[in-house]
């Protein structure tokens, strides 16, 4: 007996077998869909980039995180742990020739050196659109269309984008004297989901050193509810004097408008002045996703509005906005509500090879479905109609072909429906028809 | 002025932009189809792996061009360098849940540090497919028609599958007295297409030892030509008694007849009883697929039969069938044959943003064609009609729309066909059918 090498995959990582599989390619193949109606266009960058590129600005927490190595030629080389950096270095050297606006979705692994211990993974999916090169808040208002019809088209009906506006957030800071330590203030506002409102007081006092009264206000001011239209002639009512919560308070209105002669449902989105995601990044819109059904997973796309995309690598400024879709976080969704296939095939129809001397006819009869549109495996080898069937019932085909001797001199086929367990016997002539009718 | 980091990837590394990556999507979306269609399921696999599982058997050219480094927690960690290695993993930890056969597709990027001189990158995407757990003739013929298919669903109608089976050449060898000398005259005649008969006997000569004689009817037999049939019944008469000949002449001729009754046509396989690629691991059908217009290019899609995929891992044999589409080979082809897409939009439609204050009409009137799966791209300034048009034509939209207060006034859309140059006007109740039109 030879020696065997244990077969494992390392701590952090995992395989996709068909039962994981078939649900993500449904995932990018739908995102891939609906951003391509948009125009945005595919591009992808390598995984591997030199550390320089990927670590520029990174502090202490990327360096640790980041899978990093010299390569056969000495080079220092890391694996991308985003997709957003490697996009930043692909527009300061192709913007020029690609011009502006440019819109794109990029779909890929990236990696993280990161604890696992709350079920994170060290190799996960990020699936990205951005339009950069302008500053039209018509940029903003399309990412949130997208964001709504991605939604749709993963299969959710019922949840709710929260959007806000940076400026608007700026502006009530500046008009309550304490924009100077809005980044403290902002940290401690984006808990406010996890940790509650006076929490949230209390370590803004702490950390940002405001009053009682300053922190109440922002409070205030950031939790208003009513609805969407209400929301925002409170905060213009308030600060009808700073620009920028004027500024802020009007793109989100035009959003709203936008959105109202879309036929997009108020209930999908709502203005929740607290969300603040990503501080010193983002600086205008700012979008989050919630499932109506799993609130407590987090947000399933977020994204907004930045400035600059690669002022680490060229003087030309690309201002953007875009959003990022949490396909692992979905899927982990997906199965807690149920909603993963069960099937592990992603053919419905199974052939039973009941004669191998009639390959040719199985495969055959196979190609007429298959030229239709519906997927065919042919069992490949004669056994048993019984041992045959048993598979078919286990990997979840809903359809089983049987044909011999008998059938064949008569130019039918037994069709079966396996979840009913009901055989019916029909002309080859009627079989496509047949069958597009079981499956429908 | 802060100082930049210069933007650049590494050596053999390449960006994919919008117009190399829409044909990628488009080639892996058509082999995804054709692959579901048979049956095939998907898998994935992690990109980092520990590094005795990949490079288990691995010899010094393995370990030259693996990427291998130590990870955060010390572990000895490499990449993948194709996807058969990790799926022999793969099948070795869950063959037993999933059961036999198993029918798979993998699809991703993979790694090697290789020489890039002959214009071949270190990061290159493969795309697999296999039926493992069975040694059925069945599984191999199913594997030829998923080739045949994959071709044509790629674009291609001119090309040739040659096929061969490793017992047909085992045999000969052991009529010829000469199979103990299997390895290196095969290691020649692999090299037949590209140095010709005379060199490859030469070669023969000196690596392997046989004589002239030996070397000229080792060629003269896997030089036949004429038909398939021809090429079957000239072996089967030449070694009647030979059971490893007559037992590959046997598959092969099922394959032939199978793929007669699926009106696969004659010019697109051919029994070419010289290839053998893949020396250590193929042990019967063996397959490579030639563009008619370019051979020279080399196989786009190889594979064939192997003994026992996961020894390396498990004592249960998995015996198995599978090819791999050259996915960058094939682009490279497109390349060259002027196939590829000019465009470098997914969306064939534009609106043009005529009056700022009606982007939501631009946005629902794109909706409507969205619904109706027609991609629509609004700009997102109100910028010169001139400027939004000439955009339009640089990025290959094929239809502008405009409206502004008059159009709006008379619910009429003008139509520009950017190709055509001409201009017509449309109700808006018409616009989705005559975009259809003119997009036909």
């Amino acid at each position: 007996m030879s020696s065997k090498i244990e077969p494992r995959t390392l701590k952090g990582f995992r395989d996709y077998p068909p039962a994981l599989m078939l649900p993500r390619e449904h995932l990018l193949e739908q995102a891939r869909r609906v951003y391509r109606s948009y125009g945005f266009a595919p591009i992808d960058t390598p995984a591997l980039e030199y550390a320089e590129i990927l670590l520029g600005k990174g502090g202490e927490e990327s360096d640790r995180i980041v899978y990093r190595f010299k390569d056969h030629g000495d080079r220092d080389v890391a694996l991308r742990f985003d997709l957003t950096v490697p996009f930043a270095r692909f527009a300061a050297m192709y913007i020029g020739k690609l011009g502006t606006p440019f819109k794109r979705y990029a779909m890929g692994p990236v990696w993280r050196g990161e604890n696992t211990s709350t079920g994170r993974y060290r190799e996960f999916w990020q699936c990205d659109f951005d339009t950069i090169g302008t500053t039209s808040n018509a940029a903003d208002i399309e990412t949130g269309l997208v964001i709504h019809d991605l939604m749709l088209a993963l299969g959710f009906e019922s949840f709710q984008i929260r959007i806000n506006n940076r400026e608007v957030l700026n502006g009530v800071l500046q008009e309550l004297g304490i924009l100077d330590k809005a980044v403290p203030i902002l940290r401690s506002l984006d808990k406010l989901l996890k940790i509650g409102r006076d929490e949230v007081i209390a370590e803004m006092k702490t950390t940002a050193g405001i009053t009682d009264e300053q922190g109440a206000a922002v409070l205030d001011i950031t939790s208003m509810t009513g609805t969407n239209t209400e929301i925002l002639a409170a905060v213009r009512e308030r600060f009808p004097n700073c620009d920028a919560v004027l500024s802020g308070v009007a793109k989100l209105d035009e959003l709203r408008q936008v959105f109202e002669t879309n036929g997009i449902p108020a209930s999908r989105y709502t203005f929740d002045l607290s969300i603040c995601r990503g501080l010193d990044y983002y600086t205008g819109t700012i979008f989050e996703t919630f499932l109506d059904a799993l609130p407590k997973i987090g947000s399933v796309c977020s994204g907004g509005r930045y400035d600059n995309l690669a002022s680490m690598y060229t003087n030309q400024s690309l201002p953007g906005v875009g959003a990022s879709l949490g396909l692992d976080r979905l899927i982990a969704a997906m199965e807690q509500l149920a909603l993963l296939p069960t099937t592990a095939t992603p053919a419905p129809v199974f052939v039973v090879q009941f004669q191998s001397e009639r390959l040719g006819d199985y495969q055959r009869v196979s190609r007429m479905l298959r030229a239709a549109g519906i997927g065919v495996e042919v069992y490949p080898e004669a056994k048993k109609v019984g041992q045959q069937l048993q598979y078919a019932e286990k990997r979840g085909f809903r359809i089983a072909l049987i044909a011999g001797t008998e059938e064949f001199a008569k130019g039918v086929w037994k069709v079966k429906n396996l979840a009913k367990r009901e055989e019916i016997t029909v002309a080859e002539s009627e079989l496509v028809a047949s069958v597009r009718g079981l499956l429908a």
